[in-house]
């Protein structure tokens, strides 16, 4: 039961890729670069560090990974234990790290349990005369407490967040699939728009006047029959509220104004997608056009510039010397371009690197590439692809096209 | 565009509710109490305390929310400063709290800013001569040392999880629409499964063999229509893996066997719904029927004994006496009846009150009744609904039938 789409988006294939399996090499090797003793890392299924780490999509609850040099643990409540060996033990790439999970201590805080865990492997393996457990800055506090109060100093380490910058094959895998479907739903929003009918301030879809939200549904729906959820940030603004960055309300979509769809849905595995796209019905040109060309053209400009070797930061400023040189502001936090021309993209939303950064692009980094600009009292235009950084240029994760005037399905 | 339902669906309003207001009071009261400077939390828009204490849906970095006894502050990168004012400030509830959001040092980690802006408001209220800060106990590790740099001795709170578990009618509002919608979303498989016609080990629907990944499809399709998303834990499983907890996985629907679904997704405010049911299409009875039966009636027992003022673990213990009645066993993590009977729901799925404490259950508590009994070998039946404790009763949030065998539509 296919809803009509604008045309050019992508097919998508029905199965969800397999889940990527984590290399936990980068981290026991920073292990065995500090000296430490292992390497705690506490959250929940929420948190997306642990979602890394583990592939385990088990309970709110907190719970720990411990790596040392050759080994790693997950702990589990033991209702979790199958579901925790198939995700977390069963299909362990080649890295030479011998996992298990951990069911002992089940009413103890994760933290405590991360402890006694690590007090284990260190036996077997990591510098048994070191003090010092690795953990991501954010580690809750408790978790941090109770790792000092079982005789550990923390460090902080950044190894985590470093290997999430280079996604493997399997993890691009899973970005390709979600763009895609991210890219149908922006075709749904687009036919929509396209068949919409102006009627005085209005547009009428469906014999109502189109609204943000019934967008937003239209969107949100064609994305679930692909199995592929809104992760609650399907951004839709029209007119003043497409200048709001982060716009999920409700609004009245008029004739001539910019709509502007940020879709950044998550899959199974938790990887997101990231598509930005702008209209306008029934326009007469004005700012709103005068931005779209703009826009378009810094778009262009910023991909040209993506190429592993290339300095993240580089990508940003000549995006920033295209809106300049079309007469819009770079230098204003609130009017004109007002952020980043982008962001990693993974199991986060928002990741490493960012474009504005001084270190080179690697081959592998996944990124959006993002220019907008944005005038509080008429309207924001933004156009937004998913790219992954290769030795030579790029490749798009999904491909849609760009258009200004939505175009109604064929 | 609808599909077709098994009867006995709530009909649900088109519009979301509004955003509930929090009152800062019981966090205020806090502070007070313990002679503290102020209250500081530090999360993202992914972090559940942080959305509810500032209904803030901003940007995936970190902020900090800083509370007084009589002020309270939200720090925001000024991009986001229109839209912090509209969901923090605007429209705040009558606590006698001045809210405000803070743009100031944008750079800085939400620690150093939460630990600026708690200086710079207790000039005005709070304890001038204490030193102390309450936080969540789980508040990033790294935010607790900037707090502790800035002068600062921390102090855990579970102020923010004990207000949480009062739920004001603004909050029962988006529970209601979301749990409603949750109902469709389960009626949407129940006719499916209703319509699909056993060929062998297959059930045939659309004239492909029916799975779970199809049946969650349907369910978040269903749901998306009304503007609720899953939460990426739509939990479908088939024989054996309806034994497991939180299956969401791909597997081939039998005749005969349980096909248990718990469908837990999340409205625009945070709120999520939760709602079980078991089928079985084709059944002969034998463990299926007998599981079913018992289950149901622990459903019942549970159901009777929620009332303000009973302690919560009676509920439990209630459910596990007509469990062992049945024959079923309550005393293994792997067989027969392995959790406990509920939890509280909210901005987090799993919340305050645990059904297994030994506190009185209160007005506006709204909790989960979900017995359930596996056999790794079968299969699995749990029968969940949400229910909201009154001072003599309960107030069921939506309703939806329960049925052995799937209904079609009508």
């Amino acid at each position: 039961m296919s809803r009509p789409l604008a045309p050019g988006a992508p097919e998508v294939p029905h199965d969800h890729p397999d889940a990527p399996e984590t290399d936990l090499r980068p981290i026991a090797d920073a292990v065995a670069e500090h000296g430490a003793a292992g390497f705690v890392a506490v959250g929940d299924r929420f948190a997306d560090d642990l979602r890394y780490l583990s592939r385990f999509g088990g309970p709110d609850r907190d719970y720990a990974v411990v790596v040392t040099p050759d080994r790693a643990a997950l702990t589990a409540p033991g209702l979790f234990d199958e579901q925790a060996h198939r995700e977390f033990v069963d299909g362990a790439p080649g890295d030479g790290i011998a996992r298990e999970v951990r069911t002992e201590k089940q009413g103890d805080p994760a933290g405590v349990r991360g402890a006694a865990v690590l007090d284990d492997l260190r036996n077997d393996a990591g510098d048994p005369d070191s003090q010092t457990v690795l953990t991501p800055a954010s580690i809750p506090h408790d978790a941090a407490l109770y790792l000092e109060d079982a005789g550990y100093d923390l460090a902080s380490t950044t190894a985590v967040a470093d290997a999430r910058e280079r996604k493997t094959e399997a993890e691009l895998a899973c970005l390709r699939r979600v763009q895609a479907v991210t890219c149908r739903g922006m075709a749904r929003a687009e036919a929509v728009l396209a068949t919409a009918e102006p009627a005085g301030d209005d547009l009428l879809f469906d014999g109502e006047p189109l609204t943000t939200e019934r967008l937003r549904r239209e969107v949100d729906v064609e994305m679930a029959r692909h199995g592929i959820r809104s992760a609650g940030n399907t951004v839709i603004g029209a007119g003043q509220t497409a200048a709001d960055l982060h716009y999920t309300g409700i609004d009245h979509v008029s004739p001539g104004e910019t709509v502007l769809l940020d879709v950044s849905p998550r899959g199974p595995h938790g990887y997101y997608g990231d598509l930005t796209r702008t209209f306008a019905v029934a326009s007469e040109g004005g700012w709103e056009r005068r931005a779209f060309v703009a826009v378009e053209r810094a778009h262009g400009t910023a991909l040209d510039h993506v190429e592993a070797g290339v300095t993240a930061g580089t990508v940003h400023e000549e995006a920033a010397a295209e809106l300049t040189a079309h007469g819009f502001r770079i230098d204003s936090p609130e009017i004109g371009f007002t952020h980043g021309v982008g962001h990693g993209v993974g199991v986060s939303l928002h990741e490493g690197p960012s474009l504005r950064a001084d270190t080179p692009l690697e081959p592998g980094n996944v990124v959006t590439i993002e220019p907008g600009v944005y005038d509080a009292d008429t309207g924001g235009v933004r156009i937004e692809d998913l790219v992954a950084v290769t030795e030579n240029g790029y490749e798009r994760l999904a491909t849609y096209p760009v258009r200004f005037t939505p175009v109604p399905p064929a």
